[in-house]
């Protein structure tokens, strides 16, 4: 536990769309404490408020408006027991490797190491468990690292369909197969990101490698730590029951807030009912709310009864976006039941989950 | 066949969103003629171009703006063979009726006689076959009718995955199951439809009986027309093997054209290859066409290879949106394939159809 | 002074789009309590979370789920000393003149009493002298009212003006001339309003009614109020110099915001500078601030130094929206100087006016 | 005159969001033959197909498909008599200047050249006299040019309210002043343009450098040729009136078409009635019209009477977007009359009157 003490941390990409977020929920945390941030050479050197072109709706936290961007590099982040990382993923790989082999405590919300073989792939809500990877990474190095690891977060639309999936598995037994159409926001491609001609009036039915993300991801979120033969711990991708997801991703006018309509199949026959599913998706409760990680949200899963919700306007700020919502759960003609989740993109899909994978991290004593 | 002779036809809700459609079509059709319009009471009595409120990014056709709005009376119109109806389903069943009764063709986009069991659900590119209901239809009268009949298209999003399921199943058969996920235009909803402060930056998970209609409607469509034991047709719901089909509607920020995701999975095993799915579209011919139904599309299918297509901006006035677009045809982990359709909600999905079902009407000789 | 008594309050026409944000703003509020609400027949005896289709962000506060609506009665509003009125036009005037009969103190957002020589027209951040009005408007009843009265605030693109306005002839005298081109967001059309065909890719250069008022409002906001030869108080339209004020009147999609493109004439040679302007404008502060009305900004005019501010999306909810935004402060080359306000319609533009409005009175002793 | 023969074209920048329009209209142009496409170095050499990243709603003209893209040197545009410039103002300068050097007749859309005092501005439905100065330009060439040539059309926004002040002042004489606030097109940006994060929902109250091009192209354009002392012809920046032009300029969420609030003030008093501003603008006949040039509009202005009229998705099209849309024309409180232009950027706001100075060079001889 952190026990009061307060612990400096940093932001790797910190001039970023992702970066921006971390540095909005963490000028106000209660015991991290912003101590560094780093950008590309074009911003270091500068005052923060000089070097970003701050997109949100909150205004730059005075507390970092004149802090000294540096360089993403592990010498200048001294003092911080903690980075988060927004960079983009063409510089995100090496970068997090020197922090991680510096000692430092890497959450990271880029894809470059979500399908390594020692890297936990935690949504906050759902795998906490799967820290206990971190002393085989650690032990990886020579000599093993003390402190240093690498700790990812999901796809954005990967968490906002896992969490659901987990309650149901949770109450219901392992899931057979599941698809998924998303109808993804336009922040979930960063800045500049989707051209305005691209998306106004208009769908783009395809997110270049979305789906490969969210049909893998999901696997490795849901599935358990086993033991291999030689004693090594791997993840066991859902091996328990094969289970098969197919994914269909969407870019939608839409500013924050992925949308996704799923339908699932269990295992278990006969399968439990709409009020079943509704039921065990409102009780179910996160390691991380349960161990008081502050960023946790009380509600993980809230349940619509409205028959047109959610929606991403109405619903994506509830609870700081911290949970996901699920409306609409009913019967499925082809596979078991099926229902619409929206999950907040940049909030529990990106910056929200590393905060409280990190926050996951103090309280297991992890660091 | 129609031997060059002109067929003179009146629209029925003339001044509302679907009407509008009808008449900016017909002004320039090589053989219907419009010649009488009609609308609600408020408007009866007017020339059409002060009864009605124009939303056509083209201009009123002159041939109709001095022309007086009728009530929706069949001695209204007088001189008319077909009507078409735009009108809605709060006031279309009787007024349909009406003019059956009085021995005109109607050609109806309202819902209320879809699951009507002697009125046939004709979407022209896939089941012109159904046609042959009329007999028994008009027999059902007394005495019984020498010329009037109603004929209904389906619901737009209905319009839209139809075609290339039928695509499918005359190249591999049957279709054993269906997954849909539509995001819908609100154009669908005619005006004033969908507020603006429930669609800006916003999707709407749910359209009201959409989902129903969809599962429902790809039956009757799909199906054949058989015999009962009493010697009478029915529709037989796709018998020979039953179709389960699934489908989630949301409604999206684009004026026009629905897009779905879809999946199906076949009843022959090894199912086809993406590869076989895209030729198969796009060698699907309809009886429309071959029959030189002028509104008929050359391409009833038009697949598209790159990657983000098709999308509802770029690609929904191909062929005056009288056809459908189909791209990302690839494998399902699931079901068997799945793709993106693509179809014009108030061409195709509507006004089109009906005007190429009554084209077919003529070409068949049932007129 | 209100010295820490709490004002029971009431809202009249609580379920629209104005009530609605009546009740998220007072349910927190400081000393006024949320006592009774009113609205249509339809809705009266109803728990207000049945009643209302809330379409606001922030979830229906808990204080008022379970409140049962009541009619428009001041019979039903027993307890309250203020109401505040979100009625829309075509019912608020009987009912807002009852509710002052009955001895409540009514501040209106409708705009039904707006031109009432009698009846002051507030923005609570500009003109709160013009509260001096208040005796004459009760000596006019028989007997002579005690505590009833009206006052309304502005339209919402008059207000978001006349702030800057008064800012600026408080610091460099008379205006001489105005022009402003506004582009107001559907929010100001409630709901349903804009239907979204209307304005989803388009512009509507068309606010019926809309141009007259801002030309007039501005006038008996900024003007004073004057002895006539009789003794009676008058509202003197900014007699003192005569103002011309020309409006043109846009909608476009944006959920919430108004921006005003406004340019100004001073009658004083020469005419201050861009930085003369941009300083008066900072250094603004309103009665309202100073008397500590809880809901009055800090900031009456926020000044942005960024050449592309402020933008709605991002500027809207600065200060809750309770105050307005001003950039691009230049030299024009028709008139003296051309800026650029936003101003969050519905906040500083509706209903947290009337609150304010409220506060002012108390703090004023009016009430 | 042209007399039925064809002249060769070619376009630069052929790969550009400006050079798909001129491909678009070139390749159904009834004297115009596409006989070079021109790219960077990155596209020369592929098939235009290959090359571009279509973003048109009418698909690829055949035409075109197989054209192999050259680089932007004149050696690969022999055969051709014109070249149409989309290209981007980083690179136009030296290129344009190129090809006129190598004796081509260059119709530029870029910027560069517009403030050469010896190259035509020229919106082609107000100032076709401004090519008498083309014989000059020659001539300061040593030796002196025998074809080759630049002119260039205006920015988008000028171009809309160019026409209709040349209509009004050809009626009533000398505009004094006018103010313009324009709400402008994302697909005057080009792509990728505008981000969609920065225009979704927003506003942007600031176009780079925009405001100053329209109050000075205004100058260039309405203003006569004169010839100064020394026997030269200069532009004379409407010298025979002084008038003032004040722009704001802002960014809105619409695909096409930019809309702009004109107000104007006469030098003459009294000014001219709406009734007669309607009538002079309706009336207004164009020289490029006249002279039968293929691509004018017959209404140069569509003087609308509805009071919410033009509205860009509706009103862009008319005329394929060749001709400008008033409505909304009524007095002004501070200057005299007041009114709405709508012009579609990318048609008579770019490639359009670029191909239609170019039909003028061949009507009027130049070429």
């Amino acid at each position: 536990m952190h026990e009061g003490r307060k612990i400096n941390v940093g932001v790797l990409g910190a001039t970023g769309t992702v970066g921006q977020r971390f540095i909005a929920l963490l000028s106000e945390h209660p015991f991290f404490v912003l101590h560094a941030l780093g950008a590309s050479q074009r911003s270091a050197g500068k005052p923060y408020a000089r070097a970003v072109t701050w997109k949100q709706t909150k205004y730059i936290p005075a507390v970092v408006r004149e802090v000294v961007v540096k360089e993403c590099k592990p010498e200048c982040f001294r003092g911080c027991e903690i980075v988060f990382s927004g960079l983009d993923a063409d510089v995100a790989g090496p970068i997090e490797e020197a922090f991680r082999r510096a000692e430092f405590a890497v959450f990271s919300n880029a894809k470059n190491h979500r399908r390594d073989p020692n890297v936990p792939l935690i949504v906050p809500l759902v795998n906490a468990s799967h820290f206990s990877m971190i002393p085989q990474q650690r032990s990886l190095h020579n000599p093993p690292l003390q402190k240093g690891f690498i700790v990812t977060n999901a796809n954005c639309s990967t968490t906002g369909v896992v969490i659901p999936l987990a309650a149901l598995e949770k109450a219901f037994g392992p899931i057979e197969s599941c698809m998924i159409t998303t109808m993804q926001a336009i922040s979930g491609a960063g800045y500049p990101g989707v051209p305005s001609l691209d998306i106004i009036d208009n769908i783009v039915p395809y997110i270049g490698g979305e789906e490969e993300k969210m049909e893998w991801e999901t696997l490795k979120i849901l599935g358990g730590v086993s033991e291999g033969e030689d004693g090594r711990k791997i993840f066991d991708m859902h091996a328990r029951q094969p289970l098969r997801v197919s994914a269909q991703c969407n870019r939608v006018p839409v500013i924050e807030g992925h949308t996704e309509c799923v339908s699932v199949r269990f295992a278990r026959r006969p399968p439990p009912s709409p009020q079943q599913v509704r039921e065990a998706l409102q009780a179910y409760t996160s390691d991380a709310w349960t161990m008081s990680c502050p960023s946790a949200p009380r509600h993980t899963i809230f349940v619509h009864e409205e028959p047109d919700r959610p929606q991403p306007r109405l619903d994506r700020d509830y609870q700081s976006g911290a949970g996901v919502n699920v409306g609409r759960v009913r019967q499925c003609p082809v596979l078991d039941i099926k229902f619409v989740v929206l999950a907040n993109n940049v909030a529990i899909g990106a910056a929200t989950s590393s905060i409280v994978n990190a926050e996951l991290a103090v309280c297991k004593g992890v660091i």
